[in-house]
């Protein structure tokens, strides 16, 4: 394959990180005889600075092109702490989502043996979940009316057929590739929203047959996330509730640092990790690149180049046993820092 | 003093352990020279079979005028297994809360020293937590404006300054009577509904200068509950978040069986335990009654009456510590049926 790929280093550690992955990602293409060009945009707080816009018209443009997006994190104490600044890079995230119509975010929930010990579960409740939340990542509250005064607030949680049905019909595919169970989360005792959403997936339940698709309250899947997290192989929700799930989900395999996540729909794809910006760690090379990393298998398992993905796989499961790890993970041993991990596993890809 | 109490059994095994919940409160008010007078109202599927109403007149006019509403559960597998039932058990406790006025709904997260093996996270991050989540009840999506046809739907996240501003007053005073320490959770870099909350605490927070207020964004609120249970004392936050965020942290601790909850507002307070009406149960004498006994406790301190509380609170610790409880505690030993546990608890108290 000819890639094209845009590359968004944004915020915080987002900048060291990204490095890694594409790295990561040249040395596969070169294994594999890919070509690949990188292009770089700007977004977040680092667009802000220089252009006066988290999310400017000239990045959309070069995502837009792209095969691919490879996306890092935004997000600055600067802003955090000033909550009157008009323009925030939280926005160039959802402006990024909803002009490329993002509007499946997948992100899987995986255990790694050699991380359980940092879970803040039970291993045995724990061990070998294995799921993926699917998140509505363009509708829902996020982007429905809105109105603010001094007295007065509210937002709109509105969905249209279509928007549900494109969603739910990437996870009965998803589900199809796995182990055939869908869990549609949803609160439909209470919402008008949630009784469309559970209408029209048990409108496109029997086209899929061999899944086995279950319903369950928003409230209900909070707890099951920690009680039984096995329970789970593909759930999937409207916009917010997946906002509080997906990050519930993320922190029970301890593992917070490998997740990556891949953000599909009408154009192009973005993969990222799913960890923020971390401000305070900038430019300390202490950032665990492993996420990043992983989201670059993300990228060529989209593409269906299968054995793309499986190396890089491989290398950061031989990274982790050999505890080549950056200080989040190695709290004894000796500690690699964010290239040192990075170039390690380029190593291996190019050495396997 | 004399109290008048509504009593709403309801059902599953919301009658078992209402009868405990009578006789503790009946035992208490005898030692310290109260006068008691119960009685008892429909709700739930019970009162849509008997009246075809979830929350008929009649109940409401009898919590009205009682000076505490003692409620147990709601909920039956007939509606939950039929979709298209136009009336269900559910609605009786929507309606009870608006109809009532109910807007806080008060959850205290207790670990319990002898249930700490039963929690899913590991003892040494759920040990000694003990926080309390406040859930605006009678607003937001749950009571917002709805639509729903055949391609689309939508619901309203709507709140006025009026009712932020009561139940943060009541979450602020929480923190005040204990380790003055208030977190305001809310999605305010999304919904303007939230920048109203946040807006709102901010300007309350100079009126209680010795709480510690922060605010925290319901996704990470989601994980920190699980990461990090002690950083919380007092939690408040809006009606959908609420819902997800108590019954999260409903779980936490392996002692879901013994959570009980206060709904507050402006008439009659309700008391009530977390957990449903189990109806697979109902019957067999096995659910667990402290929930309904523990949240009679809750009553009498509503009432300021800290002594009639505290020696409920110490029965249940007793009846924990020598092993007099149900199948869902007690795995091991002898296992007490709900009547044996409740009349247990009730000796304890007439001889201490
Ligand atoms: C930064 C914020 C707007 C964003 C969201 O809520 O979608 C983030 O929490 C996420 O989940 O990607
Ligand atoms: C039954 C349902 C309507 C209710 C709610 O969502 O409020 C329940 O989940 C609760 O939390 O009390």
């Amino acid at each position: 394959m000819n890639f094209n790929i845009a590359v968004l280093p944004g915020d915080g550690i987002g900048p060291e990180i990204s490095i890694q992955g594409v790295d990561v990602m040249a040395a596969v293409c070169q294994k594999f005889g890919h070509s690949v060009d990188f292009q770089y945009g700007v977004v977040g707080a680092a667009a802000i600075e220089s252009v006066g816009d988290p999310f400017p018209e000239e990045t959309y443009k070069l995502c837009k092109s792209a095969d691919a997006v490879l996306f890092s994190a935004v997000g600055d104490l600067k802003y955090d702490n000033d909550p009157t600044a008009k323009v925030r890079p939280e926005q160039g995230l959802l402006a990024m989502r909803k002009k490329l119509g993002l509007y499946a975010n997948i992100r899987p929930v995986e255990t790694f043996s050699s991380l359980l010990h940092k879970s803040p579960l039970r291993p045995e409740i724990v061990e070998g979940a294995d799921f993926v939340c699917i998140r509505e990542l363009t509708g829902g509250m996020y982007f429905g009316e809105k109105y603010q005064d001094d007295d007065k607030a509210y937002d709109t949680n509105a969905y249209s057929r279509h928007e549900i049905e494109r969603i739910l019909r990437v996870a009965f595919d998803y589900a199809m590739k796995r182990r055939r169970h869908l869990t549609v989360v949803d609160k439909a005792n209470v919402l008008a929203s949630s009784r469309l959403w559970r209408k029209i997936a048990q409108e496109m339940a029997p086209q899929y047959p061999e899944v086995t698709t279950d319903f369950m309250y928003v409230d209900n899947a909070a707890m099951r996330i920690i009680q039984d997290p096995r329970f789970f192989d593909v759930m999937v929700t409207e916009n917010t509730f997946g906002d509080i799930l997906t990050d519930e989900g993320s922190v029970i395999t301890g593992s917070m640092g490998l997740l990556p996540s891949a953000s599909t729909g009408e154009s192009t794809p973005v993969f990222e990790p799913i960890h923020g910006s971390w401000p305070q760690a900038k430019g300390m090379d202490i950032a665990n690149p492993l996420a990043q990393i992983l989201s670059v298998a993300m990228l060529f398992e989209y593409f269906d180049l299968k054995n793309e993905g499986a190396i890089i796989r491989e290398a950061v499961g031989a990274s982790l046993e050999k505890g080549v790890t950056t200080p989040d993970i190695n709290e004894s041993g000796r500690r690699y820092g964010t290239r040192e991990v990075g170039a390690w596993i380029v190593d291996y890809i190019r050495n396997h």
